[in-house]
């Protein structure tokens, strides 16, 4: 399945694609459907808000119980024309508008190398030893499409091609082995970078903070595990107007999504809507290829089985 | 005011300190006291719902309707024994179980001198031009008097007293004239840190995660900012066991939470729910001192105005 956000009559809906070309809104026609079965109104109103709620983030906190009555909507909402919308008519927002947090990985160890090569060092040997990650703010998204303004802080802004893990269970001290049980499943994910501000934080040994929060691309949907359970080779690039900044395949991932989970999870809850960021996928941001944003930049970011997910900085 | 969380049958109630002695329970008194009004029932549940839920963070996310409604709950409930809980026969939870988000931040100069004097540096410039902080797991909140698991990954755990800021508004961009508008109110904050893991991590330049996302104290309860307009001059006091840790007063603060709000909110939401830490008081933490805790020690944090807040860590 794919699941997704968009925007109907002004208001953020939760939505999934029941075919290539169309979309329901969830909440709505979770209502038809059990109004259809003749069940009492005001019940559904409820039974619908508490399992499919027009925010994606109460969707995957109802998990197994949630996703099991998307599976009925998306059987009965197939024949009716009358909840369908086209994909194309749409505004699409970011799948989860509101995650529970945000962890972002450094898992790619080209990426790291190319960092620590520029500093004219070696990768410390710490990243070896556990997956390493700041938090960003979980509420910061932007969609397929739309547009991100160019934060006024900022002279250098940067894009970083990942991958997300979506979270759809609550659990601590989770085991390796049971670590996949936790991921709803995976979207795109674009960890726009300032690179001036952020290079400044760091100096302090804490942050990033504004050098991250300010705007992150996701979307243009969850993929659902049972459609792709895995993002091991993957193809994917990064485009910027027409330029292409990467072409490459997801190959060296040095911490699996499982290693983090099982990492973070440590005397520490993980929650449904929590997502985690696969960190820079190698070679796929400027600063790793000598190059920068600009003002009215158009961000084009490609990964196989998923789509694409595109947004133009305004500046 | 002074709000606070606490357990009654088993489930956390957003509650208020009617008096030095007794607590009500917010949502239940909202109900009676709607209903006594002669009210509809189905009208006052969703009411009291929506202004005053359990959690807290609804509560705030309700802002100056939710404070408003609750100036009428504790004048209605003054009279009334049947609502009132005395303060001693209830188990208190952390006021804010779950925050939207929690930023802590190093503000206190001679703390932060302390610790780069430790490697046998200076200061980094980059500290003075703006208020550096890191993000912590929202939901890993441990109230007055509750137990805290010794984390298992640590050898060296410490405490670090702290004043944390609570926001009732949403807003972005905010002048800092009006950043203290934002401020609901303050309460006591144990930044408890694995100082091990946290080392280890923060060689990697990302981070502080589970060198600090494990455990927080945070409580008794919120003070209002019209009973406590501001921490300026405050006594504190970190208590180990039976052993004075620090006994100082709030004064060194090179970054106000004004100064902190002006510089998160820009092109970012601060939100109702948001928690500043002000980052250790001068002196206020193991490593300034050469001290560090032991399994089953008693930590106590005092605050003049607010309170004590006291945990023991097992382990």
């Amino acid at each position: 399945m794919k699941l997704l956000s968009f925007l109907k009559d002004g208001r953020i809906r939760s939505g999934v694609l029941v075919d290539e070309e169309n979309v329901v809104d969830l909440n709505t026609t979770c209502y038809l459907m059990l109004m259809e079965k003749g069940e009492d109104e005001q019940f559904i109103e409820r039974y619908c808000d508490a399992l499919v709620p027009n925010d994606m983030l109460g969707v995957l906190q109802a998990g197994e119980k949630g996703l099991g009555i998307i599976k009925d909507i998306v059987d009965w909402a197939k024949k009716r024309h009358e909840v369908l919308y086209n994909i194309n008519h749409v505004k699409l927002k970011p799948p989860l508008p509101r995650a529970n947090m945000l962890r972002d990985f450094l898992a790619f160890k080209g990426h790291v190398e190319a960092t620590y090569r520029r500093r004219g060092q070696q990768i410390p040997e710490e990243w070896f030893k556990f997956p390493v990650y700041y938090k960003g703010d979980p509420a910061i998204f932007y969609g397929h499409l739309e547009e991100i303004p160019w934060p006024k802080y900022s002279k250098h802004l940067d894009l970083e091609l990942e991958i997300a893990a979506v979270i759809y269970r609550k659990g601590k001290d989770i085991d390796k082995k049971r670590a996949s049980d936790y991921i709803l499943g995976f979207t795109i994910f674009n960890d726009f970078s300032a690179r001036d501000i952020q290079m400044a934080e760091m100096k302090c040994l804490l942050g990033p903070a504004k050098g991250k929060d300010f705007a992150k691309g996701l979307g243009p949907w969850i993929v659902t595990r049972d459609e792709l359970p895995d993002i091991k080779g993957l193809r994917v690039y990064a485009k910027v107007n027409d330029e292409i900044w990467c072409d490459t395949k997801v190959e060296d991932m040095h911490w699996t999504f499982e290693d983090m989970i099982t990492y973070v999870s440590q005397e520490e809850y993980i929650r449904p809507g929590d997502i985690f960021g696969s960190g820079t996928i190698t070679g796929c941001t400027g600063v790793d290829i000598g190059k920068s944003l600009r003002p009215n930049s158009t961000v084009e970011l490609f990964v196989e089985k998923i789509g694409i997910l595109k947004n133009i900085i305004r500046g």
